[in-house]
């Protein structure tokens, strides 16, 4: 049984994150269930998505306008960058609802194997924005894996000549974790984190 | 940050089976990153499985032709019919290569809790594909749970007195298992379908 039209959307749907050939088996049959005027509204969230959002020109967040909501957004405290690796990370950080600076997306971390160096990310247009106005206080927010380290490393050595404070996000023991099922270095940083009571 | 477009996807995107927010989430992330060009494949894919695809109106399998490729094929075995609940358990049989009769999909299960009884599926037109073509042999591959067995004696008790047989698919220990993890159900099924060696 070969049925072309099923085989190229199974196809299409292996290639995302996380989804193998069965997943995108099951996915498929699920589009085939559904009526046409649903699978339509999923195409056409597909295809929206591509044709109304883009970056927004300061912080390099996803947008629908330029600049985004939170450049835009004079309640935001504008003297203070997050800098992270993707816009997704963004949401977690708002999700908080604790943070009310701006932001500022690097689009990935420095990389050597994967041949991504600094100039390959924003990072020009990070010193040029705190030249430019006023920040006083960066968060770096990259990931606490080898890359995002390395990568907070980097913009530490250059930024802090610029005269704004560097500072890193805590590292240590999720809440709600034990330590018995913590890691070494997770433990580590936890300790040299360790915050007086 | 409410980009409407992202918020749209990623609603779509939930509805799927098996998807919750943050796969939903990665999988909005995926079409967010990848070309224009790409996501209008995904999309065209989507739509093209609801206009090309369409039902045999012989077996109910799922096909772009009617009647479909296994229904049209001469080759194959047209003296036995393979009951199935669903298109997609076509395929699994199918990958065997050990089957060469014809199938006939019953769009789902008697179901009573579901409101679904023997009309609401594709039984008539079994009947009368027994009645008229010369079927030699059924066999009942309904799925081995409280429904498919249910259905699989319903169609057994409606089709023996047509005058053909009627087998229903093994049930036992799955190959490459172990005993020692096997439920109860299935070791008994296992025994009281013992083959002589």
């Amino acid at each position: 049984m070969s049925i072309r039209a099923l085989e190229d959307l199974i196809k299409e749907f292996k290639k995302m994150p996380g989804i193998g050939l069965k997943t995108a088996q099951r996915l498929s049959f699920y589009v085939l269930r559904i009526s046409k005027k649903e699978a339509d509204k999923l195409a056409k969230a597909i295809i929206q998505v591509k044709e109304l959002i883009g970056h927004c020109s300061v912080c390099g967040n996803i947008t629908e306008k330029d600049p985004c909501e939170i450049c835009a957004n004079p309640k935001r405290d504008h003297e203070i960058i997050c800098v992270v690796e993707e816009p997704k990370d963004i949401l977690s950080i708002e999700k908080t609802g604790e943070y009310h600076g701006l932001y500022h997306v690097l689009m990935g971390v420095i990389s050597p194997l994967d041949g991504i160096g600094p100039e390959n990310l924003r990072i020009d247009s990070l010193v040029k924005r705190i030249k430019s106005s006023g920040i006083k206080e960066v968060i770096i927010a990259t990931n606490p894996n080898v890359e995002g380290e390395a990568t907070a490393t980097y913009l530490s050595r250059l930024l802090k000549p610029l005269g704004t404070r560097v500072y890193r996000i805590a590292r240590g023991l999720p809440v709600g974790s034990e330590l018995e099922y913590a890691d070494e270095v997770t433990v580590t940083k936890a300790l040299e984190g360790r915050v007086e009571m």
